[in-house]
């Protein structure tokens, strides 16, 4: 036990980063529980204690409140892929790779996404959150912009060479994937995802 | 406690597979405790309280041991690979799929696989013997038999797709690819591997 006073906090109480921490807690417990096409807005606020009109002041739907809230890296994956999917169809794969490396390779980024795909691979729960987010957000986002059928297969195709460079670069490390460069690795993946995605 | 007699066992004792099962129960404990590099044969015999010849009647050298008392799966992954190997390379990327499939889509090497895949993922011995088998004993002999330069990434990056395809497949079972046949997969997977594999 200290016996010391705490400290007297000055100024304004930082009621916004409060009460934005309160709806992600709440979203953690809520997408635990219920899975994502479980979860609602509404619940969320509810269970947070605050008006539903908070909730979509501080975040961007039910994606980014999944991203910031479980994902929790700084990036929003579907932001991201908005972003990828905005230049020219014919290097989409490469940017993709270029995209998703230099998302991982961010030291606090790496820490919570190994956490998340380590939790995918023993939690049931986890992996069918992570199976309908993927679905929902990255495999819908891109197929609406490249408008190919078999698009679930294409998407998951997809999803199975990302995690697999995941698995390999950053969880299991094995040595050629770590120590290849950002160039190399979009020379070789960067086809293959155009390949999955793109081409007829 | 039960007071019921134990059975007495009538007939010959399979002395052959207590002497396997013995072996095999030693390799667990030094692969785990050594990996894979520091696991010598004549230590798994001292160990197992049985003469080094006698490992060498029950397991061809030490992938087929690591195969057969930590994978454990009813099939050597180095056999599978040479089996693979022995057709025309042209097609070397679709045998390769079709038949990591046929090992997989079966109940029994299933269960065993699947907790391989979440071990790796969640114990990094387990992960530092997996990065040093797949390295030797598969990447090795099937880059032997294409001679390619930049082999082990190579390997590397068709070990990334198999095993996203075996995480997207088997444990987060994302629906289109659980419900894609062996033909579509190896239509669109094998490509990419003989990219990998075997292309200039």
């Amino acid at each position: 036990m200290s016996d010391e006073t705490p400290p007297v906090r000055r100024g304004r109480r930082p009621a916004g980063e409060d009460t934005r921490r309160l709806i992600s807690e709440a979203a953690r417990g809520e997408f635990a529980d219920k899975g994502y096409e479980g979860t609602s807005l509404r619940a969320v606020a509810r269970v947070a204690g605050v008006d539903p009109a908070l909730v979509h002041h501080y975040f961007d739907g039910k994606a980014d409140l999944f991203a910031q809230s479980v994902v929790l890296t700084r990036v929003n994956p579907a932001v991201m892929v908005d972003r990828v999917l905005q230049g020219p169809l014919d290097t989409l794969g490469e940017r993709l790779v270029r995209t998703f490396l230099t998302v991982w390779d961010d030291a606090d980024n790496q820490e919570r996404l190994v956490a998340l795909v380590r939790a995918v691979h023993t939690n049931d729960d986890v992996a069918a959150l992570m199976r309908e987010f993927v679905a929902r957000e990255i495999t819908g986002r891109v197929t609406n912009r490249t408008q190919v059928a078999d698009a679930p297969l294409r998407g998951a195709l997809a999803a199975a060479q990302l995690l697999g460079l995941a698995t390999t670069r950053y969880v299991v490390r094995m040595p050629a994937i770590v120590e290849a460069g950002h160039d190399d690795l979009a020379a070789w993946l960067g086809p293959v995802l155009q390949r999955y995605l793109v081409d007829p």
